[in-house]
């Protein structure tokens, strides 16, 4: 990094239709994304042509939620759109330079499984992949896999922990010369660069050896969202992204100053982990411009499907009774959630909100920072918190697909650049190296470097 | 398929390196194919170019044996190579008609998983993904997934018939029709066209519904290897393809008339599933030159190799005491595999062979039909394979890879394509209209149609 400019990193978060709540009815919007690879091919080409440094996958292994009144009206819960992993590998194969990352969850999955496939995208990809461990939390999701409902918040995190730790052991199966393939002597490996893991820990048990060579980046890059205090030392301990929600820059100063505050203890400098919040862009030419787009699309929410956001959100409460232009109604306290069902009624008391201004108010970014401006106000926002420590870069969540990424690329990316914000080529070949990410050494290169 | 001569259905075999168990030291050979995706790309335009209809794909979720004297000398026993659905979607994104069939286990995996993955592939590819189901035999695979030895032949199958009837359960979540996405009325999916699936058997509970949009195959194409009874049974129930091993053109009508025989009892037709044997060609100007080849690729076996291939198929006869140039010395019973050792010894009893020659024997096709002659020669037989009940086609397996592919699409496909036996275009767009097979109906529109 010695004499460049520190600039930002940038993800493309691509929800199949974008990520407003309403986004597929939007005109410009590309409805049957979800299963239309074609419009990722586009996607993926405008983002690197862009130079970003990567596109991110959310995913869900089930749909989120099962109330058919809203669900039937919305495509961003996971109803029908391509498994993450699959596609990815498939616009590897029509990219060169822009990274990939893939979310999968520790909590329905094979350690082994996961290690492999994204080694495999690795080397399908030239050293581009990325694997964003989440853990989850829905019973929709557990009720695909035999069981009733999820793991518990601390027993999904300890499984996290040890799921992680036996896919980077399996990652390290192999050295980076591992494989001579020397046709002469008829020697494909060398034993002695062979590392069998034979893990026996408390949710896994897991022999190795990997059967993938090692990753062109060593490991591919291991990226986090986690905001609950377990959730922030998995991240401290062994993420290098990490993507958050902050709505204000306050919050993310907090939230960066605190994570990389956790490094040092496991040995970790500071930058290696970036922090790329999301953001939430709605761009015009003037302000009353954008602000006419955000309207527009904000107008395309079905009261059912904003009121089912609002439970969602709550944690089950349910409005569906009471005048929708009406206010907020005081309500019994549910079980589940119960921070952020207060959260919510605070807010609609503090602006004095109706039930329909209530879910307005929190559908567009779902808890991302949403910024409703022109490319100058975004840009100087962006800035403002990538240069006073609330950010490293930031994953773009396009409003709806494909033109908000246009937009976004085609407006507000020349400011960035031009105040040397953003890079006009890529630094590198893989992921890690447009990242600014150091390349894992392998644990027997460091103990013998150490010697 | 009426009015059109009946025509030999193709799929390209593709071990990284090739079939033969010392391919990768033959000169011509890409000994890095288990990591180097150029070398898949070329292998997959090749297949296309030549209007194969398939690519396949063999898995094992662990190296296939731990014996690092004779697997530190192969390729072939997925010490290091890539998992086939990444590999094959990456595929998908540089072809336009070819299809794909990759290898996912049963008995290590979850159906709700397959199914999407695969789902996924075959939007991805635009409807030309093919699932081989397979069982786990070995207990190498086992110890990656928290077990100590693999499960129970009975045990296997078992599982392998819920899983399959899950994974296909899940396929009909959704109808073709099932999402208008229609941006007026805010309806993105018609709830009365998704089917949950409501699962609870003996081996997994699933809802459902899936997330991904009904494939464009209707489901992706079942393929199946079993060649036990209860593997045949499944594969009489639930198989499209079958890929198969046989030696000899008796076995092989014998195999063909017994499985086609067994589909009447589920109700279907004798051409719903295709029966596509193993085919090991080495291909020379003349028979001199093709035996030649052979015995280059036959010299460069090293011994532990060799030894490496009798212990793996006689369930663990060690001959590695004896002289290998000596004759096959009786031997003590094994728990394992009595039949196929048996096999084993009476081949050398009745050759005469020694330890050498044994297992320079077996080693070329590994049970599969080994062909070594003129391009004439091989046309020859396959044609009578094709033409007396012995196959509907074959999986091609080159000795070594890409030479024996292009080998084989030079020399022997012209001939084929001479005597009508093989296309000179795509029939359709899918794997299934290429295959002939029908598109499954949703079983809610089967049942409207039955009333």
């Amino acid at each position: 990094m010695t004499g460049r400019q520190r600039q930002l990193k940038l993800g493309a978060f691509l929800y199949p239709t974008g990520h407003h709540i309403a986004a597929w009815r939007h005109p410009d919007a590309q409805a049957d994304a979800g299963s239309n690879f074609a419009h990722y091919v586009e996607l993926a080409q405008i983002a690197e042509a862009a130079k970003f440094d990567l596109i991110f996958m959310a995913d869900g292994v089930g749909t989120r939620g099962a109330d058919t009144e809203a669900l039937h009206r919305t495509a961003t819960r996971y109803v029908a759109q391509f498994e993450p992993i699959t596609l990815l590998s498939a616009l590897a194969a029509v990219t060169k330079n822009i990274g990939f990352v893939a979310t999968a969850s520790t909590s329905f999955n094979e350690p082994y499984h996961i290690a492999r496939k994204f080694a495999s995208l690795d080397h399908i990809s030239g050293g581009r992949a990325g694997w964003n461990l989440v853990t989850s939390s829905s019973d929709h999701e557990a009720h695909n896999f035999g069981r009733d409902e999820h793991y518990a918040h601390a027993e999904r995190y300890d499984r996290a922990e040890e799921f992680a730790d036996v896919v980077r052991g399996l990652w390290d199966t192999w050295e980076e010369d591992s494989f001579p393939r020397d046709k002469e002597s008829g020697i494909y490996f060398d034993p002695e660069k062979q590392h069998i893991l034979n893990h026996r820990g408390k949710h896994f048990k897991v022999r190795g050896p990997l059967n993938v060579a090692r990753a062109p980046q060593g490991h591919p890059v291991l990226v986090q969202a986690g905001s609950s205090d377990p959730g922030k030392e998995l991240a401290a301990r062994t993420a290098e992204v990490v993507f958050t929600a902050h709505q204000t820059i306050d919050d993310a100063r907090a939230f960066y100053a605190d994570l990389k505050g956790r490094l040092a203890k496991y040995g970790r400098a500071r930058d290696d982990l970036k922090i790329m919040p999301g953001i939430f862009p709605v761009i015009g030419r003037t302000e009353a411009e954008a602000q006419e787009k955000f309207e527009q699309i904000q107008d395309l929410i079905h009261p059912v499907v904003g009121l089912s956001l609002l439970a969602g959100m709550s944690g089950g409460v349910d409005l569906s009774q009471y005048p929708i232009d009406g206010p907020v109604p005081d309500l019994p306290e549910t079980n589940g959630g119960k921070s952020r069902q207060k959260l919510l009624l605070d807010l609609a008391r503090r602006e004095n909100l109706t039930i329909r201004q209530l879910y307005l108010r929190v559908a567009g970014a779902r808890g991302h920072w949403q910024i409703v401006g022109t490319p100058v106000q975004i840009a100087d926002q962006m800035e403002e918190w990538f240069k006073t420590g609330a950010a490293d870069g930031f994953n773009v969540m396009p409003p709806h697909l494909p033109v908000g990424l246009y937009d976004f690329v085609e407006h507000v990316l020349p400011k960035l650049r031009r105040r040397g914000l953003f890079r006009s080529e890529y630094e590198g070949k893989t992921l890690r190296e447009n990242l600014g990410l150091r390349v894992p050494q392998h644990p027997a290169r460091a103990a013998v470097a150490a010697e």
